[in-house]
């Protein structure tokens, strides 16, 4: 079930020759951060590696700031999704050899202010030059207790909560290759914040987490397939969409839950909570001064399952996160492709009404 | 006397600007893996970062078996430096959206068998899809007692060795950009051995160490900088050039020098040991069935001086070091200033001699 999609298949191919460390308390695919038992203590440490390649090459990130930030963010964000406490990151950067002084040291700028916002430190790196930009953040973190989250574990029963609203990734991407090429010079706020604080709050009671580094199709998809469970989402657009994208959304009168394809994210975490944790997990987050967005709950039944226009809708997730990659990563294709899926939707809404 | 070396004037340049870790061990540029004490436990984690891209651009690398073996053993020869014990290595593959079945299952065998050679697991990583192979990897290991060797240390009186012979590094580049380009097709090996092994027999005994990615004139004069001592290299041309590289060089007419001079280096390990460590550290490498290779000795006046021809000949390595980078990586150019600096040295030769 898993390799049903192109990327889990990709990566299976990629890392199953290679033999697992006895270290290591994750399986393949099954946490965000990679978690490794240190030899002689009770310490687990977490760590990750993400390269911000794509997106500087398909044009979604120009701003060097906004790709200092994203570097950071996205190996923080895979700390975040197992509630480790931040250590610091290593930083790969391959810069351009014609990068001016002025677009390094905003480079630099967005990923200090990144590391401030998560709490950590720069421990090293390298640096190379080269034809084009390429960074990568390997992120390290600890779990002092060993006992992580990871994303395997919830049950039918559980509630699923996040940290924040979606669709702000895929409304970002719109509008800088759809929007701006017909002349609309929208401008639209991403900036993904740390969820490090949170992510070890979560911890202590939900089941499961990820991230929607992806958008959160995907990473419901992804979880459903590592739990074999299904999830409903009660929760209707104007909760799970961020205030942004829901206008947007409106505006561009595109459905509520094309936002939430992805391949661009937001970096939010997902997670389940088994009911009696559900309080306990309310009230400290309160005291901590934030509110996870209660978005619906996890069911026997594979499948996901989105409130749209009232009516309870199943989505084909496998088929929506493939998309991407079989239009070859082509926006214009993948924009067309979600449309197609959408006509196909309405018109099978109105056949069963019939 | 540090950023009189560009390159270590970038690295100041953007990594100056963040703050350290009060928890890092090692000072900025004086240990080749990062050194991070662990909360709550005696251990100290080493990590490195390293990316394999200049040499892929320059076509230094071709061959995907060892790009992919590089990717490792550049990250593992750091843990080798401060003497750490292989936890697992992460892997971050940006790979051309063409690269085929059999490029990318070659990649991968070079990756397996560099971690087999190494000890090192494979932990996680993340994959791309982008026009051009980037690959980057980011080691983790393991000081168990707390105690790593850094390149910092050493002390007039002090003796010399190293892991192995050099040479290799830029005699492999001078085959692939230089002798192939005039149709001579000469196979040349270059595929760099794992020292983990010898780099925790050393940590035990030395005063300081560093490898040589970079080649063994980048090596020490770095070590020079750190440490604001001297090197001279007792040993010649016969002792200190691997056996393919001295006959190279010898048909070439090049000096024994230049294969030292860098950038791409051959991954050994150069190390200082305090007089009454040397034979307690020669009897437990015999035992461990190995020869370190004794160059020479640390003396307290700055400066690199070689044994060659028989005489003692003192190398500006700080001009050597920059030579590349004031000829924004064209190989030609970089290959003439070297050749120009001999006519220089052996014209000063002349002139103390009339």
């Amino acid at each position: 079930m898993m390799n049903e999609i192109l990327e889990n298949a990709l990566i299976a191919g990629l890392a199953g020759r290679f033999p697992r460390s006895p270290l290591q308390y994750n399986g393949l695919q099954e946490s965000d951060a990679e978690l490794i038992r240190l030899p002689g203590t009770d310490v687990l440490l977490a760590v990750t590696a993400d390269t911000i390649v794509e997106e500087i090459e398909a044009g979604l990130y120009a701003d060097p700031y906004l790709i200092g930030w994203m570097t950071v963010i996205a190996s923080a964000s895979d700390l975040a999704a197992v509630g480790a406490e931040p250590l610091g990151i290593l930083l790969s950067e391959t810069l351009p050899r014609d990068a001016g002084g002025e677009f390094t040291a905003s480079l630099q700028s967005g990923i200090r202010d990144a590391c401030l916002a998560c709490g950590l430190h720069v421990l090293g790196g390298d640096t190379n030059l080269s034809s084009r930009l390429v960074m990568t953040g390997c992120a390290l973190g600890v779990v002092s207790d060993g006992r992580p989250i990871t994303r395997v574990g919830c049950r039918p029963g559980d509630l699923l909560f996040a940290t924040g609203r979606f669709g702000g990734g895929s409304a970002y991407a719109f509008v800088r290759f759809v929007l701006a090429r017909k002349g609309h010079n929208l401008s639209f706020p991403y900036q993904p914040q740390p969820r490090l604080r949170e992510g070890q709050l979560v911890r202590r009671f939900a089941s499961c987490a990820m991230d929607t580094s992806d958008g959160l199709l995907t990473t419901l998809d992804q979880l459903m397939r590592l739990n074999s469970v299904g999830f409903v989402v009660e929760a209707g657009p104007e909760e799970f969409l961020d205030p942004y994208t829901l206008r947007l959304s409106g505006q561009a009168k595109v459905a509520p839950w094309i936002p939430l394809a992805g391949p661009h994210g937001e970096f939010e975490l997902v997670f389940a909570v088994p009911p009696p944790q559900v309080d306990p997990l309310l009230a400290r987050a309160s005291a901590d001064g934030w509110t996870p967005v209660m978005l619906g709950k996890v069911v026997a039944e594979p499948g996901i399952s989105l409130l749209l226009a009232g009516e309870a809708t199943r989505l084909d997730t496998g088929r929506i996160r493939n998309l991407f990659d079989h239009c070859d990563g082509n926006v214009d294709e993948y924009f067309s492709g979600l449309l197609s899926l959408q006509m196909e939707l309405e018109e099978g809404g109105r056949t069963d009404a019939s």
